[in-house]
């Protein structure tokens, strides 16, 4: 029996390989996140500083610790959430290949429950710890603040908003450094065949075994997955969580009914957060118990990850309907609008349903089930270059949909209940994010496979049975898949946090009897409106630039490697690369990524205190509506160039390349696809969309999201630069 | 003497290949233009239906026809200097090639006085026709309104705005069909290689060679050259110029202050473009007299070039002076603000100046002289895949400085005069169009030689001696950078005469009563700014995504001639392929355009008439602000692969190519750089880059400007519909 050779073949050699693997990405995982740590830390002490100077410049110094304190929260809150996600996906990586080693149907059942239930501690952990120290922090800070009134209630949660902005400036470094570090590390192992080729001592014809068999690029690949997609995505995510429930307490507290309606009508927000939780627990056992993976195909898989968000939604519907009645007085007036529970409760499924739309046509965009992804596959056969236009033409619409439903979303809950209604839309929106989390990392605990199957190329100690195999590699396509989704919901939710940002912001300048109007026709918030729009071109010119730099290294860095042990190039010699060399290069990315993290922190600064509250709104609305659209294509077109690839490999196009290219076939009739052209034009836009999917993309989320809550922090700084118009005003 | 060798080499027999590739270029220009007038005709007189229908109904039968007519006549107007430019450009390859077979200097000199001069008509003849048929417009259509008073006048103007519209509608079609032509072509050819290389006949090893002597692809992409970027190119600033003037004058007729100062001041956005003329006609003395070309350096052509330009603003700028204190009240209030003659030549001196420096920013962007046109060279070194991720990041980055500029003047000009300020900067900025236009087209005018350079790949006849080809290669480069400059200035001015028709729409709605404020707070504005800048996103995908599918049925046409009739593919056999054939397809350009068409044509009047003005102004920002980011960092990215490639081509890189690929180095030392893959990964980035930089990214430009035109002409139709608050408004 093939399945029980599985187990018999897993000797004690292969077992040892792979815990020295484990070992290998642990460590670097590890490394890598401290020293981005210590860089963090750093900043969040520089940042702190800032806020306690000029905060307390402007508000007077209760509140600049008393908001300094919340940021320092907020930041060691996210970090703690990024460091657990990245230790449990590391850790599951290797039990998820064990767990695959069993024979059939126990062998399915238990690498899907291991990758399944690892996710799942990532997404409860994090939700969990994340809205705790929100409520500890509010409840600690509350007593300080006459909360019964309107005014009382609004200063509290102005304090607060740092909480939001210490999450999500750390997931900004979390995003670009991360980022910047695992896609560095993979478009590096893509191209190491390439100049490694010209070395001497190599085969020119063939290669793409080389590229195959790096174990720096991808022993560095994996760390930076866990690293960049765990932990980044983990703490973005966290970050919209946050900011989300800031901006709704914020609204919240400029609504005199809310206020008067007491401590659980405030609260509000929160509860939808805490539901969320219990929901996406319960909707888990379907899962895992109910109805777990026992059939090999993929679609199986899928099917099972994507019922989750389904049940999750539908579960979560009536409780939100009892939450809104519960907690909220039948009527009260909130910015501008006169809003009632059952308007709450449909801001909240407009988010909830629209982020499921918004997930699901992500995935139709970026599966090879469908025709877009299958059509751009097919473009590989005339040329990397059709390939590449196709994926971008592929990206631009696929952002047609999304924005009209956020559009949609927007529209309607801003006339339910304002401004209020848009950040209970992101609540909404964010309330399956345990759910999606734990999908999204189900596909992060597969992440064994690469590697096994990589380093197999160089020593067939650790090359497991085909079977085994066969079980990652469909959680891995699977995982794919909804990881498509879960970058839907998160560009999603950060476009709409950032609306109700915005809103948050201008109800703040409201309150302090500035007169704002984010008026069009003036000159300085077109202008800014312009500025803003470009803002996210200019983020991504840095980050792929980065990208593109680290890459280059990783390749000399390998190419060094191999030049000074020749022995490193030969099958089952027992010389090992030094892995931990990248961590020359860990430096350099932190230099890269910090000033595009000033970019992002003093945009708004900037405008602000120079050029008054007028241009930051129309920064901030030009930086979101520009925003989303780069986020979606970027992570869109990335995700179908990367699919495109992986259908052609798996032979999906192997009529078209039998009759194309008749030298890929052996004398059986197999067609090589992995041979092909047009496998190689696949390849390239797989490169190329390595960053814009993993780095650009992703990081345009936090620019959305950390530029308002910037804004929000320090609004009275700005206000008080000549009431608001800025230096400018004392020069014009 | 080699220089002699060149005249006497040119027998009779290359005479008649040059007169047979003349005329297949020219038939093939004609048929294409002619196909792509008709379809423009049955649109202008559908759409001049729907004004007289719309109109008459919101605004009487009078204003309707009166619309309608200047509708027509620009269109009109844009149809006659699209063919007039392609004419001249056809016209002048041919005697360009034949102008550098004499010896040099003469040779020199008379080679780029030809090109110059042939670029200077088009200049002219488009300036000067535009400025005609508008100003007699006015003068016929003034008696029928009591244009003393503010209503009179912005009735005549309202009515006037029709011509832009008009103008701007057959642009469009130039620039998307033409530009959908010009890169199916290109692209097709480029990749016909890879297609026939499939062919049993064929040499698989040396794909390259056939890709370049594919003439059906080639005299199409020449043809395509013709009707899209001189005829669209043409067309297109024709449009920018009609569309400032209408929305100058609009803005300026609803002062008073300039009302009652009388005619003369309401011409004075008239006499800008006028004196611009007469300006640019001066300057070009200085390079075709006083200055001409003599050395060989392209450098040495490209300063001629620039100087032009800079020239051109130098004189203008007293000129400007003198215009608006000859011609305007000394203080006059124009939306909001209280201008002056001063004032307005300091607007009028932002845009021309500011033209400028985006022109020479773009260069920088995009010239292989500077550094970062040479870095996206050497990435190739690592493959086409780092090659499309440094070109995409250098795009983005190239934005910053535009952008800046853009705002700055918005910002500057709005404070001195308001709306008004905005429209005389984009018409500064316009002012120099003829010089702009002159040396655009004398790169368009060194087309000939790629012809003869490809074509001669198959039959030798037309293959003129080196020295000829030195002059036309170095005529082409200098031009290339021109082109570069020419489209930093098309888009620029696209994006501040977008601007300048928002604000003259604007004033459009404030002046029949309705009270409009575009203030982002309202949910119906910020989801039109949401929507709206995702438009730009969905129309370039369908003018890349419809290059692609054109550029892979030319493929299919190629491979069938090639199976047809194999003897095409010998040298020097008489068999000629059918160039016509692409007539075929010609229809599907046609299809592929009119749904582009209707998204940028009903989106502004979907929105107005169902979700009111509100969302029309987000629409028309969002529009802008999206449109500028994308046409730049598009336009340039796809400049900068070009000008990479041909860096490469020249030897820039010879010394890298030497050592890591030593086997294209010949015995003698030579290093045969078009064979090395760095080359290749070249060509890949500058394939992708086409439809970007001639297809999508200047019809962005069109976008911007449509959207806004429409608007304008459509605002009483939006007003008309429940007060501008649209259908919806009955409905919630």
């Amino acid at each position: 029996m093939s399945v029980k050779e599985a187990g018999q073949n897993q000797t004690f050699e292969q077992n040892e390989r792979l815990r020295e693997l484990y070992a290998a990405i642990s460590n670097g995982a590890n490394s890598f996140l401290f020293s981005e740590y210590k860089l963090c830390t750093v900043f969040v002490v520089f940042l702190a500083g800032v806020i306690v100077g000029l905060v307390s410049w402007s508000s007077g110094r209760e509140t600049a610790i008393f908001t300094a304190t919340s940021f320092v929260v907020g930041a060691l809150t996210s970090m703690l959430s990024g460091y657990i996600g990245m230790r449990v996906a590391v850790f599951s990586n290797a039990r998820c290949t064990v767990g695959a080693v069993k024979p059939a149907p126990h062998g399915w059942t238990e690498s899907f429950n291991t990758a399944f239930r690892a996710g799942g501690v990532m997404g409860f952990s994090l939700c969990g710890l994340a809205l705790l120290c929100l409520y500890a922090l509010v409840v600690f800070l509350a007593p300080s603040f006459s909360w019964g009134t309107t005014a009382g209630a609004m200063k509290l949660f102005d304090c607060i908003a740092g909480f939001g902005l210490g999450g999500s400036a750390v997931a900004m470094f979390g995003r670009v450094g991360g980022g910047i570090y695992t896609k560095a590390a993979d478009v590096g192992a893509d191209l190491a065949g390439k100049v490694v080729e010209d070395l001497p001592e190599d085969d020119p014809h063939n290669p793409g075994t080389l590229a195959d068999s790096c174990p720096v690029g991808t022993i560095a690949d994996n760390v930076g997955d866990n690293v960049g997609d765990v932990a980044g995505m983990g703490s973005d995510l966290f970050g919209s969580f946050g900011e989300a429930s800031c901006a709704a307490m914020l609204v919240g507290a400029s609504s005199p009914g809310l206020v008067a309606a007491g401590w659980a009508a405030l609260m509000f927000p929160l509860t939808i957060s805490g539901a969320g939780i219990v929901v996406c627990l319960v909707t888990s056992f379907f899962a895992t118990n109910f109805c777990p993976a026992r059939a090999r195909a993929r679609a199986h898989i899928e099917g099972a990850l994507k019922l989750q968000l389904f049940v999750s939604a539908l579960l979560m519907t009536p409780v939100v309907w009892w939450l809104s009645s519960s907690f909220l007085p039948t009527s009260f007036a909130v910015s501008g609008a006169c809003a009632t529970p059952t308007g709450a409760f449909a801001c909240v499924a407009f988010g909830l349903w629209g982020g499921c739309a918004i997930g699901f046509i992500t995935e139709y965009y970026t599966s090879f089930s469908y025709r877009p992804v299958v059509e751009v596959s097919e473009s590989c056969r005339t040329g990397a270059a059709t390939n590449i236009i196709f994926g971008l033409a592929l990206g631009y619409k696929s952002v047609v949909l999304p924005v009209f439903i956020l559009a949609g979303i927007i529209f309607g809950s801003h006339r339910l209940a304002g401004m209020y209604g848009i950040s209970l839309a992101a609540l909404g929106m964010l309330a399956t994010l345990a759910t999606c989390l734990t999908i999204d990392d189900a596909d992060s605990a597969a992440f064994v496979r690469p590697v096994c199957d990589n380093a197999g190329g160089i020593a067939e100690m650790c090359e497991l049975h085909p079977s085994v195999r066969e079980k990652t590699d469909a959680l891995d396509a699977a995982g794919n898949t909804t990881a498509a989704i879960g970058k839907g919901f998160a560009i999603g939710s950060a476009c709409l946090v950032g609306v109700a940002l915005f809103g948050a912001f201008v109800t703040r300048l409201n309150d302090t009897g500035a007169k704002v109007t984010v008026d069009l026709l003036d000159p300085l918030t077109f202008a800014g409106l312009l500025v803003g729009s470009m803002l996210p071109y200019w983020f991504s010119a840095m980050t792929m630039k980065s990208v593109g730099k680290a890459a280059n290294e990783m390749v000399i860095e390998i190419k060094r490697q191999f030049d000074a042990n020749p022995n490193l190039l030969i099958p089952n010699h027992p010389d090992r690369p030094d892995y931990d060399r990248r961590g020359r290069y860990r430096g350099d990315i932190g230099e890269m990524s910090r000033p595009i993290g000033a970019l992002v922190m003093f945009a708004p600064i900037v405008a602000g205190v120079v050029f008054g509250t007028k241009s930051v709104t129309g920064l901030l609305a030009g930086g979101i509506a520009s925003g989303v659209q780069m986020a979606v294509s970027a992570s869109n077109t990335g995700g179908a160039w990367d699919n495109a690839k992986k259908y052609i490999g798996k032979g999906g196009l192997n009529d078209l390349i039998a009759r194309v290219e008749p030298d890929v076939v052996n004398e059986l009739g197999d067609v090589k696809q992995k041979k092909s052209q047009i496998y190689k034009a696949a390849v390239t836009g797989d490169t190329v969309g390595d960053p814009l999917k993993d780095t650009s993309g992703p990081a345009l989320n936090i620019l959305m999201k950390l530029m308002a809550i910037i804004s929000v922090v320090f609004a009275d700084v700005f206000l008080a630069v000549n009431k608001g118009d800025g230096l400018i005003a004392s020069w014009l």
